[in-house]
């Protein structure tokens, strides 16, 4: 006896990840509230109920948008934190893969960069988020304790300036243009680690004091 | 014979400026396009024709809000540009006055980066900023012809990722928090121009060459 056939997913070329591209997509150029599941369906050229068959509701998909960009992001963290080795070393790796995250998901990590926590999904990603900070925040601590980097600036506000910096990335970075992910974040650690001063024989003899 | 009274202009409390300010932050908290002129006149506490004796529509009271920030931006490399010097110094003066800016100016300049483009004062809002962007990013290519700043980064991506961490700002900074305007424009300075790395005698020695 044949296995029963898997129930069919939508039209032929858009498996979930697809169908969740194009969600995202106009979700970022119209916004979540104002993009219906009749919009979608237009846009997909599919029906409501194939959506359906994806997913159970429009939130599943925020919810499943916002998980792409925020596992990658915890990924990165993890990883560094797995690599061991001094502070300064695994802020840099997080830095640099939170720079590539940006790019390879971008349309992903713009959608969750404009949640403003208004449902409990929402509100779920900006915890993620906080927690996300929290960590990048206690890597700044720990480096600073090392001595490897500046001390007078609260962490705080250093992990929020950095990221701020790469979180701009969204809003001007085009596929294709002249920076690609690796360049971009070698722009971010330069300018984040070393800043862009060209160190003068003058302020080299005041730094060895 | 008396002069003609000045017409009388909204309830006493309320001038242009703080109707104004009530509007800006209601578009900033609902969004422009989702706060009519009667939920405003709720907020105010006053007639829609009271509104209608301080500005003749709602798109007036963006171009006049979108102003006051571009404004005091433009003022700011107006007078880099005006006390001449080296191209560095005039660019750490531009940094440091666009910080304060945002900070005096929050809810003008949060107003202002969330503008797509979707009408004419919008449009004009979006141009007087790329040309502000311009302008930064022709300041950092002369400083980068002084040899003051490293010309491993493309200019206009070293004013992006630059003002990417200034504007950033309007995403976290409450006022009376633990910075204020000076000491977070301290902050950016050093991270943008000097790095966050602390300075070892390995690394001097490097630089020293």
């Amino acid at each position: 006896m044949p296995a029963p056939a898997e129930p069919r997913r939508g039209r032929p070329g858009y498996d979930q990840a697809g169908v969740l591209a194009v969600a995202v997509a106009a979700f970022n150029e119209h916004g979540y509230d104002a993009t219906s599941i009749s919009v979608l369906a237009d846009r997909l050229g599919i029906s409501k109920s194939a959506i359906y068959h994806h997913f159970a509701s429009k939130e599943q998909m925020l919810d499943r948008a916002l998980g792409e960009a925020l596992d990658e992001l915890e990924g990165v963290i993890d990883e560094a934190d797995a690599s061991g080795g001094r502070a300064i070393d695994r802020l840099e790796q997080v830095l640099r893969g939170a720079t590539r995250v940006l790019v390879d998901k971008l349309p992903y990590v713009t959608l969750l960069l404009r949640v403003r926590g208004n449902t409990e999904v929402e509100r779920r990603a900006l915890g993620r988020r906080r927690a996300f900070d929290r960590r990048v925040t206690d890597l700044v601590s720990e480096a600073q304790s090392e001595r490897a980097l500046r001390t007078d600036i609260d962490a705080s506000v250093v992990s929020r300036l950095a990221f701020g910096m790469i979180n701009s990335i969204v809003e001007w970075y085009r596929p294709g243009g002249r920076e690609d992910a690796d360049r971009l974040a070698d722009d971010v650690i330069a300018i984040a680690l070393d800043g862009l001063r060209m160190p003068t024989s003058n302020r080299v003899e005041e730094l060895l004091g």
